[in-house]
């Protein structure tokens, strides 16, 4: 029977219809496409690709790299161009775009060691906070594009910032929704679904001391993962030594299920922090991480409609992630 | 440079970023997967494939039929179940959810015959009309999936319509933007951007007594292209058959070029129409199709922010598809 369920937050709704797939085990022969682009001549390789060579000062590390990206989703210069008069709205795409790039061309984030992913997670803490100071800035988004099928149009390993001078609409929607909720509740509504989650155990997948991941409620994908610091914090920027290296940890947990039980699937992962103006600072919003594994795909009624249709419910999802870890 | 626009009816933001591909040739690769499953034995062939036998009655014409999916997003009882207590909302997806499809099962949409299209549009005009008439059912949204890199899992060609008990957040979007519109400047805004458009003429593609086809200036999608009706109507299901024949003339028309000038690229296409309410017909909302070809992928970035970003410019994509439709 497929149901329909409701984003606490953003008050979405989202239909889970696991009868149009069969069972989880469905989708094992989702493997990603192989990587084609060769190491030799690769422009993100040290020591002497072209990007690598444009990296930002400061950023690089034994493990990790920042470069601006050479095409821009959103620029820096300050000279604001409209066009299309008083019905069309149309600005320079303010703001600054960021390669941030492991430098083992065949490194691959499943396999990653815990002390290569800690340092990609302090670069996107360090280039969070230091485009937030730009004035133009008003979002900071982080994410990551794992397999052609999810986007990933170069193979050398890498995420990207994207700093815009709007928040996005995802991101206004969890504000407002977070914020009433917790006008009408005294309560975060993270930390909430944080405490459910717990009573009901049966979307957590794993657990530690600063962390907890499980599959969401009224998920978009199948086996849509999120990942939430226990203890409220509005910022991922301000996530301290000790729970980045608790971060690495549950990150990879769940990186070895979704390879040894999904077959290494194509997915995307982005996180969800607070707008750059210090006063979006709050009690409400609390940062997440998403992961999107793309194991199916897209179609009209989505893109027409807004609601997603999951075929795979997100307690039969958990229920096969929490398998003991094979391989 | 990239570009930050406004969907002038919703509000949300695109960024229009050409320069991260490079022409809309680049694009001409983009072929869409060849079909896999032989007509022998496929369910949805006459005279004796399973799922024609299930066809909806009175439904049959020459070219096509209707039946209920086999695997609803939406179901047609009337028990509601909810699940998870004060914090979790979750009811029966209620609804109705039918398969709309033509009998040839090597015919393709690019290459349909006028009459057979007729026949598929005034059959999504019948059947929404009678779905409407249940009470549960809010919205009913027709999608087609053209490929399977859209989400097309059966070759059989088919479109469905997906009748939801709730207002769909995309459609729910338009009509408020369009109200305000109308109660701010006593016009409807899809006929003021059709006005627009014929004025500026850059995003024109085709055009015939009835129907105005353009590329939208906020495209999510390379090639996104919009047609509407040029006098206003907030329902498709009001059509006309004089305006059904004018409707498959100019989709044919876009058809066409998208077959011959981008090489048959998989999409989706959806009809915008009002909720099923009456009191929904209005002097603010227009009815419009909406064709979004899949060259390119949705990334983390789209996903995670809503902000989508359209690496070829609407208005070079317009003039790609209005030169002469070769071949």
């Amino acid at each position: 029977m497929p149901k329909l369920r409701q984003n606490m937050i953003t008050g979405d709704w989202v239909v889970i219809a696991p009868e149009r797939a069969k069972r989880p085990e469905d989708f094992v022969e989702a493997k990603r496409q192989p990587k084609t682009q060769a190491k030799d001549g690769c422009p993100f390789c040290p020591p002497k690709g072209e990007a690598y060579l444009s990296k930002i000062e400061g950023t690089e590390t034994t493990n990790v790299y920042a470069i601006p990206n050479k095409f821009p989703a959103f620029v820096t210069e300050d000279e604001i161009i409209e066009e299309g008069g008083d019905f069309y709205n149309s600005y320079k795409s303010l703001g600054n775009h960021e390669v941030l790039s492991l430098k083992d061309h065949d490194a691959e984030i499943p396999y990653l060691k815990p002390d290569v992913l800690y340092d990609l997670f302090d670069l996107y803490r360090k280039r969070i906070t230091i485009n937030n100071k730009n004035p133009i800035i008003e979002y900071s988004l982080v994410i990551h594009n794992f397999g052609a099928e999810a986007g990933a149009s170069i193979d050398h390993p890498h995420s990207q910032l994207f700093c815009s001078s709007v928040i996005p609409s995802y991101i206004s929607k969890e504000i407002e929704g977070s914020k009433k909720y917790y006008k009408e509740n005294q309560e975060c509504i993270y930390c909430r679904l944080i405490k459910e989650e717990k009573k009901g155990e049966v979307r957590i997948i794993s657990e530690n001391s600063d962390f907890i991941a499980f599959t969401f409620f009224a998920a978009r994908f199948p086996f849509e993962i999120w990942i939430l610091p226990k203890n409220h914090s509005s910022r991922f920027e301000s996530i301290k030594s000790s729970q980045i290296k608790n971060l690495v940890e549950i990150f990879l947990d769940i990186q070895i299920r979704l390879k040894n039980l999904l077959n290494e699937p194509a997915y995307n992962y982005f996180i969800h922090t607070a707008p750059a103006d210090p006063s979006h600072t709050s009690i409400y919003y609390h940062w997440h991480l998403e992961i999107a594994p793309r194991v199916s795909k897209i179609g009209a009624y989505e893109l027409g409609s807004g609601i997603y249709i999951d075929v795979v419910s997100p307690e039969s999802a958990a229920s096969f992630l929490r398998e003991e870890k094979r391989g």
